[in-house]
């Protein structure tokens, strides 16, 4: 996931959006194809001075202006005719938020996988626990028995909707942004919604009826999406350390070489993993709300809202990343006691 | 709106679900149809003591408790052998959680009614001003020409999408709650799944598979779902306070009387309803951060995560509905001053 | 607490400033001492039409125009020449913002003595367990000993820093706000200067050198310290809680007829006042960065994030009276199980 | 300020503690005087594996844990008997907050000497336009004129009182961490306060009468301080944003090679480093909720909310640092059109 996100892949996703973009007005006629033929060969080029691009970004105020520069002057050596149709018609914040959307659909892509494997592992463990007995417990006392087989079920019926979540915003939010310096399309001419069309099926990505620079309610519900995911995992990984509790000790994290030990005390045995998720769902609801605060954005771009968004949604993507990664571990190697699970259904202390 | 969050309309909540209770189970033959009929006449009656069961709740954890109370005493008047039916294989959070989602759904069907009327609102106005030169702006600067028909798209396009949203969430999220005091629906025995079933067609109200005590996402999801829709208010409101500008003055909230004035500067022209609405929708980020937050709910019950919920949605509902009621007063009565975009369009400052 | 955020008490706190200002005004001799005196008299009057202050607050923007409108029609019938010197040279934020401060410095005054009342009950209990062995916990699991004294000492450690960022923002922070209609204080005339220190000492309040109409820091810093202070308090609820789990049993809640029992399982004892105090720290944080977020208070005068901190500081202040509330019932009757504790150190599971 | 949150860097700051912990122990006579010369020199040392903590950060739950096993191993090469002193006493958080606090401690004297500079520059900027008139905006509407001085004035004032904030910080809240395994000290045996304020004079941080390993108000402290720093510099940044508006354009951010053109409309000029300021301040208030809510710490350390703290502190010092480095740009080269102010304190749009 990680890579997903590295600056390469970055510029390789926006040059992706100019490549599309020059093919789907090439096939509309908008420009000439053998413009778009070479801009399309410079766009599969790899050696680019990503260094620079960063750099002017802090003058710039969006890294869109310095690449769309290389990328021109690249394919002016190239031809100079075809360089004046690079990115005609589209403005940074297109090409921003189209590769950021295409990194979206690869990251939600990945999510879905690690949680549907989370998923799998699960359903097994409820198998083989369904008719164990456990304490429930609540307000964190002993209430009545229920069986380890249900706190399983619990934990998985919010995963389970999570995974139609998922699958909901990758079919209704991912979508191309293509709209021009105000939004309303004019400067793709008359082809604008066939260019679009052609330009999201190629990006497969879904398509939009009006530009979105300043409607950001898509990239909230994806937010939010993420944000109830990292809930479910959270909750999840703060029962199995409260199981773990010495005086509870119903279910422990695996052992592995050198893991969940203490500095101090060598003797015990910490939960690790389910502790750095709990770390991450402490986090997330603060990165939603601050792209839920980033909603309000002026007339046709904003000033500083956009642009608090781009760290903060990868930030989320890249948590919600690690906390699956951490939950199949965990679930992976979780030890159960079933002997502790009895004992403490029946001994009073 | 404010009638829905009453007291008694709380009150008159928890007695639907005592009454759907008491009668799914007699359907069942797990009840006398007799006791059914007296408890569910109990909670038709309307002279409750509702300071007692404030009061009481400080002791007991939750309002529940004192209120099933005063139920079992009311029924044990009529029928001592009924009163121990009553609330039969429940738990507190069982009561407190339907009555809640009662709450939304009445909450929920006015916000779409009311969102509705904005779209038409708005849609009307965007067929007048379809045409309607005025500047772009982005990042506050002025761009190229749109029509104040684009901007209006702009505004629906989201406004649009939280109508899908909030049917969604109407459909998925709003279910009962009935899972008995651990959650796994022993209490209620072999016919479990058909109480549920009756209950929820009784309530109007989705069913779930499992409890959900401690699986918080469709709450979490409902609040996302109204933190989206503020977040598009608040663009839409801002938007209106930019365009009011004294330098700009495209747009002016419409004249009553009292309205918009200063107490120390008579001949200003104040916003006031857009004003509002982005006061709330600074507020309802942190709402919903808030519900997500609380997710992370320990074992079979939580020990104040849930409790910390109750104020915090209701507050998110109240302030949704003020939003929308202000947005509807703000549209109805916009005037739009098409010779000043006119003018902005061409004057170069 | 509650009868500081009543409507008549906020009422009272406008009167007072206006009452304040007239008074300072004529020291001055920039308003007739016979005027002063009449609109002093017309404030001490106690029956105001406050549901119209409300209706109308709605189309005037804020409650001080129609609070004003009527101070003054009633000075009018005393004295019309008295009337057109009510409120002189101020601004609706003057009034709201200084009885803002009021409000609030009654407030911290109530909240300081409730929390030396707090840790004075926390020290008599360390003094008496200050030997008392019991198990330390580390990521939930035992470590080594510590004594009751050892945890009470952390908590009391918290308080107290506490108690001084109470005292150090009761005397930076709470200050009056002058600055007539754009917050420059010209409106007032050559004793400007004057009139706010005479001001301030009337409403037992700091004065500024500027006004603050759109630099929220000083609310912000106070919003903070309540926040801080609620952290403190949920900490020292939630270990109470994880103390209280049936497993563990080394500290319980005072009995109380009615506490803590369940509607569905008569023989538990569940924590409640501690539920009721993490429910409340879980809630701060959010009204605490509600009120940093907007900081952000365009020019002069905001246009919605002003009006976003009324309720949520309010709120803040509220929750934080209730929390040291209910920790002084919740360690006012603690019961703590010196032999359990006793018995969690030596027994191995 | 980067360079101070490398990888190196922070290990720099952990060989620090050691080195410091060893040096205090021998001062007392605890461990030999040649063991902590021996300790001390590897600290010195330079070629450390850092990839190899970071990897086993994932298993050990913390960098500590594999920080202090090469450390140890280390000494054990040049005296078997000096390695069984390396750490003695202390715990995987004493090392962890205590190298935070130093780099604290270097990042605040940074952000103290950025924000002076600021101070001054403002300082003189507010005596070049003490007299300058421009127009007052309340709501966004004009209201009556001020000076450009009396707007600088307001800035200034939210700043100077951030100063104070930070010098009391500075003072109060950059303690070091020292407790041992469940924090009460015992570990370090009768020298244990002598011990302590040695370490805190070496690491010129204050000495802290109890540990706060789940404690954790100072932090939330600072991190309240940088938030309010935060909010106004985003007020100061939106201010300029909305003079440089195209129908205002009273300020202008300086030109540059390159600086706030757009990628579709060379002609515009676009506000970049005061974007970029208003993107920060627009995250600041979650970052330190996400820090207040982090408070709740249970019993003697940690599962999960001090782990959340790491990332979540170091984010926002980074952003204050770069929001205070954007505002020394910004107000270095900021044109300001007095003319411009002046026209539009005359022009009845």
């Amino acid at each position: 996931m990680e890579s997903l996100f590295s600056d390469t892949a970055e510029l390789r996703l926006m040059l992706a959006f100019e490549s599309a973009l020059a093919t789907a007005q090439a096939s509309m006629g908008v420009i000439p194809a053998s413009v778009a033929e070479t801009i399309k060969n410079c766009c599969a080029e790899t050696d680019w001075d990503i260094e620079s691009i960063k750099t002017q970004t802090l003058l710039a105020g969006n890294p869109a202006i310095p690449f769309v520069d290389q990328l021109r002057q690249r394919v002016r050596q190239k031809s100079p005719e075809a360089a004046q149709y690079v990115h005609q018609g589209a403005t940074s914040q297109d090409v921003i938020d189209t590769a950021l959307m295409s990194q979206l659909r690869q990251a939600i892509d990945q999510l879905k996988a690690d949680l549907e494997e989370l998923i799998n592992q699960l359903t097994k463990l409820r198998q083989t626990y369904q008719h164990t007995p456990m304490m429930g417990r609540t307000l964190l006392q002993q209430a009545l028995p229920i069986t380890f087989g249900d706190k399983l079920a619990g934990w998985l019926s919010g995963l389970f909707r999570s995974t139609e979540r998922l699958d909901r915003v990758r079919q209704e939010c991912l979508v191309i942004q293509l709209g021009g310096p105000v939004g309303n399309g004019q400067s793709f001419g008359a082809h604008y919604r066939t260019i679009c069309e052609l330009m999201a099926a190629e990006l497969d990505l879904g398509t939009t009826a009006t530009a979105w620079h300043t409607q950001r309610d898509r990239l909230a519900d994806l937010a939010s999406t993420l944000g109830i995911l990292n809930g479910s995992l959270g909750k999840l990984a703060n029962d199995i350390i409260l199981l773990m509790q010495t005086e509870v000790g119903e279910v422990r994290e695996g052992a592995a070489e050198g893991k969940g030990g203490s500095s101090s005390m060598p003797h015990k045995r910490n939960p690790v993993t389910s502790t750095f998720m709990v770390a991450i769902a402490h986090r997330t609801p603060y990165l939603v709300a601050s792209l839920l605060g980033a909603m309000n954005q002026p007339h046709e771009r904003a000033a500083g809202a956009w642009h608090s968004e781009w760290p903060v949604i990868r930030e989320l993507v890249k948590l919600t990343a690690a906390n699956l990664h951490h939950a199949n571990d965990l679930i992976r190697t979780l030890d159960v006691d079933t002997a502790r699970m009895q004992q403490n259904l029946t001994t009073q202390p």
